[in-house]
């Protein structure tokens, strides 16, 4: 953020502007918009497999059917007949909703925000995974909790970690408000969590009256394994469920959704009325049209191809180029792939190297409200054609092996002590 | 909102949502959705000036030539090209800004809920018209300021009112963060501001370090008399202006902007990263080419035809129908009439008879903060034919009569006292 040397407005903002920050990836998609630089930065999800000429035949029909309904408000839950479609994309996961139990909102971002908002007074503590989602991160931040992180191993968030947490707090007199988790190939570290860590997770959730928030965007894109329930289906009395149309539709439709507990519902809605009336009545129609229209099936099967492919030439190059001090989590779906580097390397010093050396990727630091990161890195596999991945980590692995042989020139340890976090069971 | 008798959250939520009020008029547009129900209600735009042809071949367009941007993720300030031409719809107003200044919002109720949440800590003072457009209000409440209403008259918000609370405000060493003002054909008074308070509104803003958010929803619609200049054209530095296409293309975009003071710009800019991630990259693409390719201007003519003929028939028919003892005003421009009763009775409580009578109206006290505008009621004449207003005035004024026969009956005073509060110069 650029900083004024004088603001006259400066005695006027709100406190908790001091803790709105700007997401790295955001500042980073800026730069790494130069068609020269490879971008494994930005999580933007794969265009191609919806035809233009479909969407386009699709949105003609929408305005001729229903012109005057696209063109107008619509009511602050959501489109109903969309509002089923939901329901049915939930039950494929063995969640079971019924239509007026959910809420269509501007993007599942708008949903965490619209969370942190009713839920967050300044100074409450609120659980997340460590790392956890930028997005995110930054929604509760701009309402000032505090922050109880808890790392993850392969299996995901360590249950015993935030048992013991949260056994403390309690021995102070205190609480934590919720947990927020992305148990599918979580972004940024693409890990899953198993069935018994999210068994143990709803049972300390209950145990500790502790509201669980799980996203779950990145679900239907899995590439290989069994498909584990989702916390909401297991527990839905005590799980505010969110999904979102970004990454099996189009992130520029803006349409997520929630689905809680009805009283948390209630609240959702009036938050929502305040935050902007409705969800746009064209796009939420287009998206029905599009789920009854076409074959959406088969477009999230011809997309989990091609995020597998992308994904496995990830790894492959990682293995082919990358230095042994490195280590990195392997994916059954999603995005994401999470690095983790010798401690001495700063990921955000080394990025303006990276960006000289044409390739750009997130830095670790934001994915923690906390000082921890500064050797890790999320690699995005969704968006760049595999032969740009295969470049792009080429070109990556030069930049980390300078740094590498930087440090062996200076006698340092280059042992990578910290991966141990994300690698132990 | 339905009032759960045990609601297991309930020792969850933030404080602030003990002060989100649904809006009355959500809650009546799904009454009032009903068909036999003539609705002088919901400020609903009228739809018909677009052809759904023009629309559906300007959708299919904007797919052909731009899927992939359409369906993607897009900047957070917004999309380049429609911001220029933003510009240029601000320039008819007078209004000359670079589209770097500008964040494209989803609707500016987005921009009032991100300036609510840059701008307000709980306690702080806020000044408000009275009445004032609830979306706003609601959007306030929920970072619970103190208010500060101040009543209009024929010229718009009483200056020298004004201008004394803040002056007893400085006297107890307070001082109040900003006014929320709507000086083109108010929402809901109907009410526009002369250009001599608008100077002096200024110059009190000046004095008291006032930062001033000028809402023109309506700027453009204008049916008589000659445009007045913005607050934003006679003093960008101190005005946030925001705009909107809900009222001049299409409510269903969701497609609202701020043109704000640079420093406060960058606040609004991580709000919205927060609050949404960016607004739909499709419905953005959609009103850039329907500007590029459509005579809007000729569209925006054409609306001020329909809303000024809809305006002429309340006005005439308020004149054949309503008691002597009604005040309401005579609006310039926009959407809605404001009209007082005598003061025993209560909107609120007669809505139901009206509803029974098959017309509905949006009661006044939920456009003031505090307990005023129980007599008082919203009229939209926005929506509705003609034919239909005339006959929903004549259907409202059967209960309004009856209301005023019985109050004869059993020997009230039934004068009209309050009106005078937006009738004196």
């Amino acid at each position: 953020m650029t900083r004024y040397i004088f603001d006259p407005f400066g005695k006027l903002y709100a406190e908790r502007t001091g803790s709105m920050v700007s997401s790295e990836i955001r500042d980073l998609l800026s730069i790494t918009a130069r068609p020269d630089v490879i971008s494994l930065a930005g999580g933007l999800p794969e265009t191609g497999a919806l035809s233009p000429e479909v969407m386009a035949e699709i949105a003609r029909e929408v305005f001729l059917e229903d012109g005057p309904g696209s063109l107008q408000y619509g009511p602050t839950d959501g489109y109903a007949p969309l509002k089923r479609i939901l329901c049915e994309i939930m039950a494929l996961e063995k969640i079971h909703a019924h239509p007026e139990e959910i809420v269509i909102t501007s993007g599942a971002q708008q949903a965490l925000e619209i969370l942190a908002k009713i839920f967050i007074n300044p100074g409450d503590w609120v659980v997340v995974e460590a790392p956890s989602y930028v997005g995110a991160l930054n929604s509760f931040m701009s309402y000032q909790p505090r922050f109880i992180t808890v790392g993850m191993d392969e299996e995901g968030l360590k249950t015993e970690l935030l048992s013991e947490s949260l056994t403390a707090l309690r021995k102070r007199g205190e609480r934590a408000k919720f947990i927020y988790t992305v148990p599918n190939f979580q972004n940024p570290a693409g890990i899953t969590m198993s069935a018994r860590r999210r068994a143990r997770l709803l049972e300390i959730a209950r145990e500790f009256e502790l509201l669980i928030i799980e996203d779950n965007a990145y679900g239907l894109l899995r590439f290989e394994g069994q498909p584990l329930e989702p916390l909401k289906a297991q527990d839905p009395e005590n799980v505010v469920y969110l999904g979102t149309l970004s990454k099996i539709l189009s992130a520029g439709l803006r349409i997520g959704w929630v689905y809680a507990p009805a009283p948390v519902t209630e609240r959702v809605l009036l938050a929502k009325q305040s935050a902007d009336l409705c969800t746009s009545s064209l796009t939420q129609r287009i998206a029905f049209r599009y789920f009854t229209t076409q074959n959406w099936r088969g477009v999230i099967e011809k997309l989990v191809e091609t995020y597998r492919e992308r994904k496995e030439t990830m790894l492959e190059a990682l293995e082919e180029f990358f230095p042994e001090e490195a280590t990195w989590t392997k994916p059954q779906g999603g995005f994401f792939v999470w690095a983790s580097l010798p401690p001495f390397i700063n990921t955000s010093d080394m990025l303006a190297n990276a960006v000289e050396n044409k390739v750009a990727y997130v830095p670790g630091t934001g994915f923690y409200p906390d000082e921890q990161g500064t050797n890790e890195m999320r690699l995005a596999f969704c968006h760049p054609p595999p032969e740009k991945i295969w470049e792009g980590v080429e070109r990556l692995s030069k930049v980390v092996n300078r740094e590498l042989s930087i440090a062996r020139s200076l006698g340092l340890d280059i042992k990578n002590k910290n991966n141990k976090r994300l690698e132990e069971p």
